[in-house]
């Protein structure tokens, strides 16, 4: 039987287009002892693999041309020479854009599908979930009655910070792309409020939206959002930095005026807080906490969460250009072989 | 008899210069009941006073023009109808710009002249070196070994951080202009190492002078000077920024690139703490555990100070121009009195 792979075939420039993919079809292996064989049910797409198709220093390792493209997936065993493990147990894996992996067991954890659907491991009890939670308890630090606001709000990381930020009593708005996302996050994501960055009246609408200040800005978009969020930060505000979806695409640094010596004032004149962070470093110190908080939300619904499913591999690429492009709605996952428990 | 007062008589384009200022001589004010009278020796000129003569939005409010320029004070009470104080005492002060003020006690502190010179309470012992203090500490937190940088290193702020750095185990790095200012941050000082921004080969010198990266930036100047230390930065570095004094005189938003996405894109990276911070946020929490510690550090020599003193409140408007260029050697203060401690 035949395994399928998808592989960097060279570093794109900007955009990532077709040429940037190569699928090849390699012989499923066979495991050996100490060894399970997984088969890969769903992958989880993230807006930090772009930053691994680059060859510039990023917080990990680039990819290697002709390397299997990294990725978090839910898989299911599919044979078993492993002590703990045995077919059919379904597990979070890391097993990148593939069909079928080889695993030594290092780093799997296994997942319970009568508890919640198996796909929430790889996005609201997943890594996303866990920026959030990690993301806005242990930096944006948000008091009842503050605001918290959070663009890509739609997404797996946005929709989780502001429904965080509902439980601890603070105030959630919510930016996102177009009426129906907006729409979304009023109706059933439970925000207070929702802003339209594509929006012609979008910087009124934001002010409008947050009538005593930002006290909270989680940033995980950059560029244009950023700056006119910026204008309404209070003082001692709190910015804990994810991510930066926006720019990920750029080649060169973009023109001028030079907006950090401004940036730098403000960060002044409003006692701000600027924390960049990746969520692997609270894991030792929050992983449990966040497992056991998140789950309990999920289950009692106080926070919510919207998957947008892409069938097949061979539909990864197109994709994750759109999610790049803020084309997804909710977290983007690749249906990548039948799921068992669905 | 005449005091002397120097009041803001227009905005300054820029650098401040001789329109920026009006002298005033107005009759010697009488104390009423519950006033005193002060005289001022020492008048501290500080960047900060160049924000409050804007317009613009800053952390204080703007004085408007006809206003005595502020600044901290140290002053002996001429004449006291206020029953905590007598002719004789020294004082911290508020009284700005100006030979003679009134105050009603408020916001006084006596100074004990048999301790420490009075001149300190304006810089080591004042606002420069509680800045240095609660920013290093509260925001830089540097542990033994680490490596901390500070830019405007011979000035109040700047020698006082390196030397705090040095007292909890770190390495201090010293950045100043010219080879005169280096000099006396090994020899007097005690910092671990000095580099000239004003040389051509800075970029090299700061390299070579940070080999084990930076682990404390002390955000004091921005600018060219900060561009280089952003290459050095180490993962979980922080930044404490309480001042921009390159950036102070700039009219409009310097030219592209627009270098704030990749600022940003290295807060991520690196996962940085940049925070702004205004000393007064800390006083409450941490103002007497700064004048017991800093006035031991001072009194066993762990802890040194240069001052730079100007003689005469009419020179006070081009010292304040050198200030903002960097030509002041130590903590600029005015003599605008003879000090009876002296």
């Amino acid at each position: 039987m035949r395994a399928t792979q998808v592989r960097l075939a060279e570093r794109p420039e900007g955009e990532p287009g077709d040429s940037t993919y190569v699928f090849t079809h390699d012989e499923v292996p066979d495991p050996t002892d100490g060894e399970l064989l997984l088969r890969v049910v769903y992958l989880s797409l993230d807006p930090y693999m772009r930053g691994r198709m680059s060859a510039a220093e990023s917080y990990a390792a680039p990819l290697e041309v002709g390397d299997v493209l990294v990725g978090g997936t839910v898989a299911e065993v599919v044979s078993s020479r492993h002590p703990d493990y045995v077919a059919g147990d379904i597990v979070l894996s890391y097993s990148g854009w593939q069909t079928h992996a080889i695993s030594d067991g290092r780093g799997l954890r296994r997942l319970d599908p009568s508890v919640v659907p198996i796909s929430t491991a790889l996005g609201v009890l997943g890594m996303p979930g866990f920026t959030a939670y990690a993301g806005l308890l242990e930096i944006g630090r948000p008091k009842p009655g503050e605001t918290v606001v959070v663009a890509a709000a739609t997404g797996p990381v946005g929709s989780a910070v502001g429904q965080i930020a509902k439980v601890r009593g603070a105030r959630a708005v919510g930016i996102a792309g177009g009426p129906r996302k907006c729409r979304a996050l009023l109706e059933e994501l439970g925000f207070d409020a929702a802003v339209d960055h594509r929006s012609e009246t979008f910087a009124d609408d934001l002010a409008a939206a947050v009538p005593d200040g930002i006290d909270v800005y989680f940033e995980n978009v950059g560029g244009e959002v950023t700056r006119q969020v910026l204008r309404h930060v209070n003082l001692y505000a709190r910015m804990p930095v994810c991510g930066l979806v926006a720019t990920y695409n750029a080649t060169t640094a973009p023109a001028g005026p030079d907006r950090l010596p401004g940036f730098m004032g403000l960060v002044l004149r409003k006692s701000l807080t600027v924390r960049g962070f990746i969520q692997g470093e609270f894991t030792a110190s929050h992983g449990q906490d966040f497992l056991r908080e998140m789950s309990a939300w999920v289950a009692d619904g106080s926070v919510r969460y919207l998957e947008d499913v892409v069938e097949g591999l061979e539909n990864a690429p197109e994709a994750f250009r759109g999610l790049l492009a803020g084309r997804n709605f909710g977290k983007l996952l690749v249906r990548v072989g039948e799921d068992p428990t669905g």
